[in-house]
């Protein structure tokens, strides 16, 4: 199994660059691919190719998607405002069917290029209620990708492999830690300023300022305000 | 179920614009979704409007995605010549991991719109041997739909309809001439000319011919010289 290609799909957060180390240290040859959808938080496309090139992933790819067409999100619409405070139920932040649409994606890309596994930062612990980050949605497209593909008709196997879901946030971060991580190179805020400095208030924010205290280690993200 | 809202997949060929006439004879209130995907055959999508048009979409939408970034067909890459002879196993032709692209993108905007339908106008009997044009591939994604989003958690159900899945090209004619699909505003070809007129010899272009043959019906094609 090394030397194996392997996409994986890298936002720029920390969640996807704990994975790609988690993909490097089963000796995968990794193809990293983040997406331009519209998003409001476009910066983190530059932490993606800072963490692509430090965890020497071969290749980077960044595609565009028009996601804002159907809009739907906070992320992708600007009239719909990025919540700072704690919400039940599916947050607005979720985007419609987007770990779907990555998915696909790298599945296109993983047939190209002869690789057997997708790796992705999915997580059920410490999530913001996304529907689609759930292991039975994981399991549900891998099934579906061995349908979708060549692989699948000819025999071979795609494996989707989510190594984080059934982590916390603080084990998430001590196990990148320990592989070299450099969780300064990412980032997570969905509203980070032009100077790439994470708000401190939103979902995301909350649950990477908890985990860094979790796992007591130095958070190295750089914010707008001292907390 | 009717007034029900329904994403249409819609290519601007003629097993797409049959099945947006099929939703509207059961009432659909259709919502006509194309992709801008760098396909050679980009023409298609000016077929797509004019089919939406004449078969009252309620609403046409062309997103934009970035499928010539991971190559592999000879749809997307200009470097790969489209056949012009029938060929055994999976064509050239085959864009890697297209339709669960595209059904991805639909089932996010039938989240948005509400709509717990998409329909597509996949077919297992005169296809081209894709992978994700058979019946398992369908049954599948709706499966991973249903764990994807929003209505799947919220107890409601997301079906996936392919109409002319078990049907012949010359029954998907007929079935569309008799619901009024005017079949001249459609391209089938992979790669017409700039006036829009089908090369008679590709893949795609032999399947609709045949069709018509076999519907005894008359094919109002313009091809770029007589069969």
């Amino acid at each position: 199994m090394s030397d194996q290609r392997a996409v994986v799909l890298l936002s720029g957060g920390l969640d996807s660059a704990t994975t790609l180390a988690l993909a490097r240290a089963e000796q995968r040859r990794c193809y990293a691919l983040s997406f331009d959808y519209g998003q409001r938080h476009r910066i983190e496309l530059d932490a993606a190719r800072r963490v692509a090139h430090s965890l020497s992933a071969v290749e980077h790819r960044v595609l565009e998607i028009g996601l804002g067409g159907i809009g739907g999100s906070a992320l992708t619409d600007p009239l719909i405002a990025v919540p700072e405070a704690a919400s039940e139920g599916i947050p607005v932040t979720y985007v419609p069917a987007r770990n779907t649409v990555f998915l696909a994606l790298a599945l296109g890309w993983a047939e190209v290029l002869g690789a057997q596994e997708i790796w992705l930062g999915v997580n059920a612990v410490d999530y913001s209620g996304y529907p689609d980050c759930r292991p039975a949605f994981i399991a549900a497209f891998e099934t579906l990708a061995n349908l979708a593909t060549r692989v699948g008709v000819e025999g071979g196997r795609m494996r989707i492999r989510s190594p984080l879901i059934a982590m916390t946030k603080a084990e998430i971060i001590t196990a990148g830690t320990s592989l070299g991580v450099d969780y300064a190179l990412t980032i997570s805020c969905y509203q980070p300023d032009s100077a790439a400095r994470a708000c401190g208030r939103c979902d995301s924010c909350r649950l990477r300022r908890a985990g860094f205290e979790a796992a007591t280690l130095a958070d190295p993200t750089q914010y707008q305000e001292p907390a």
